[in-house]
């Protein structure tokens, strides 16, 4: 069995530039990588002409098609937030909010502060509606996620988060008449969840009186990466986006000290954890958010500056995996500050791999000796790479 | 042989809201219509989780797999401006833009006006460069549609647009070799451009002396919609990319006069188009782009009254067409202001059908007899209404 590292820069591409963030970094490991023992290629993750969102992307290029696997977002939050979600669990994303007579005054309830929100949501831990248990976790400053566990439940419901402020919020309705009771717990939860945050004691202006959901998700186990592909799996993410998904298809998640999905994480620690579990693992899935965030800040040159930092770390995991896939799960052009359809820059390093002749960026690796290939080809490429096949 | 129209409202779907356009919309036509002979169903364009973008929803929906026959922006823009293309043919989106010294001050050249634009345009009409034929052909506002036409083109380039302003318009490169040639020619060909733009007296402050290309795409014929799959389609439609994807697919489409492609569209006409088409047609594509225009400019009430308009006139149909199908190509919620991943709600009506008994809305219609299916069974199911099978 060889060793494989997936390391997933977050909107690496940047389009059909030769201008972009990957070719004006200085990576002066990874070029020598590409040029011992690299090949490049453009990573369509979904499909031509469609934008990726990052659930639905690492759910493709961890091998799970969307039609048979994705379960909403909500589902994806919710294990990333930590939750050992169950069969029959339905999940919400969840803002802190602030309401006046049921009126939406501010959707994020002036954005309040992680640790601020943290206390808060002592008040609405749980409460069980009519034999439901309903959990609120809170992850990052007002956001959440809202847990519904008991008999009969249904993720075919609308979410409470009207999407615009200076309206009613939107009351929870069935979308199948098996959702009915599923809806009827959320709207008494909601009320409940209102009364309790009104007795809490705050000097702010927008005060957080209230949770608005969207996204509900359901739970389902599916086999994971193990049963599916006989290989053991581990992710390397601070984002708990990208955590709930490696977790739903059965991948470790180790939290990791000062992994913190933004661009203060700590890339040592990373690197350092990556290293380590490729002695236990076959596959390790290395995130970095940090690409994705500044893109959407059209901060070109805080992107260019953080993969030469990813570069700085790289030699390491090449003493300890055969091969390792450098590329990103859509292409976010920073010029831009969204995500696009064009493919991403895709490299694979491997000790046995003659070198193909182009660079590894937007444009030149379009050119390479893998040529532009599918998102669902890429876990059946680490299999094959893995068995040696 | 039996008549269907495909009713497309753009952007129909508001996602999992039961207030949306499409529930407070009053359409007694439509109501009775679905009372009568309608069944509901919620559509997934192009797969769970997938945002949809207006051409690759329309490519799926006409039956057309966006891996075989996703061909680029710019194809579509082109043959929706009324370009003949030809196999071999490269096509840009092009903007107007104003640049100095090769750096670029407003990548709109502030919105000209759409008389100006084409005043300027017969500056850049046509030139030849190394034997290949270069036609600007300007659209709507700054917009327009660069062709290319010669041996030996490719359409593996990166654009000119920088998306930035206060940087140096981008080099156009290649992405494989043999496209070096046309890279060179399009380099030379903005040269030129900005020579001829320059010359053009103008007392604007941001003159139009560049032009901007994105979007590279290229033209191969395709089989169309009567050989695929036996059928004689139109499209009434007045947006220039929807007649482009229908063209792209061998649809006829007519120029009707009045369908402007945006809320000033003269729905008396577009109706009475589609009507007199359904006598010689098996399929009438009849698109109403308003309906996302208003949802982008998060214009709740606005898409709500274009629905009522619009329910104003499809009786008119129900005496000549067989069937009727009425959705969106995705959903744009009116709160969200741009495109979602939401089913969204499609009703099928016909003369022989027993309705369901929901109603037609982001809720209920995903709860009908239809259940919910993916955009690539509606061009199918079409065929069978159609062939009566």
């Amino acid at each position: 069995m060889k060793k494989v590292v997936l390391l997933i820069m977050d909107g690496l591409g940047d389009g059909p530039t030769d201008n972009g963030s990957l070719a004006k970094a200085k990576t002066p490991n990874i070029d020598n990588m590409k040029k011992e023992h690299g090949v490049c290629g453009g990573m369509i993750t979904l499909g031509k002409g469609i934008t990726p969102h990052s659930d639905n992307a690492h759910l493709v290029l961890f091998g799970y098609p969307l039609n048979r696997y994705y379960v909403g977002r909500g589902t994806y939050e919710a294990l990333g937030a930590g939750i050992r979600m169950k069969p029959g669990d339905i999940a919400f994303r969840a803002n802190f909010a602030t309401v006046k007579d049921n009126i939406v005054i501010d959707r994020r309830a002036g954005r309040i502060k992680t640790e601020i929100a943290h206390k808060i949501a002592q008040h609405i831990k749980h409460i069980n509606i009519e034999g439901v248990d309903i959990t609120f976790t809170p992850t990052i400053e007002h956001r959440g996620v809202v847990l519904l566990r008991g008999k009969g439940l249904s993720h075919r419901i609308t979410g409470t988060d009207p999407h615009k402020i200076n309206v009613r919020w939107a009351r929870c309705k069935p979308l199948n008449k098996k959702a009915k009771k599923t809806a009827e717990i959320i709207n008494k939860y909601m009320v409940w969840v209102h009364q309790q945050l009104e007795k809490v004691k705050t000097q702010r202006k927008l005060k957080p009186n209230f949770l608005l959901l969207r996204g509900a998700g359901y739970y389902k186990k599916v086999p994971g990466i193990k049963e599916r592909f006989g290989i053991r799996a581990v992710a390397v993410a601070g984002g708990a986006l990208y955590k709930g998904v490696a977790r739903f298809v059965g991948m470790d998640t180790p939290d990791i000290k000062g992994a913190t999905g933004d661009k203060h994480t700590d890339l040592n620690a990373k690197f350092n954890s990556a290293y380590n579990y490729l002695r236990t693992n076959d596959l390790v899935f290395l995130h970095i958010k940090a690409t994705d965030s500044f893109s959407h800040d059209k901060d070109c040159k805080g992107k260019q500056k953080f993969i030469e930092k990813v570069d700085k770390h790289i030699l390491k995991l090449t003493k300890r995996a055969d091969y390792i896939m450098i590329t990103g799960d859509h292409s976010t052009p920073c010029t831009l500050g969204e995500h696009s359809a064009d493919p991403v820059p895709f490299m694979l390093w491997g000790k046995g791999i003659d070198p193909d002749n182009v660079r590894f960026n937007d444009v030149d690796a379009l050119k390479g000796a893998l040529k532009t290939f599918y998102g669902k080809e890429v876990m059946k490429s680490i299999v094959k790479l893995i068995k040696n096949e």
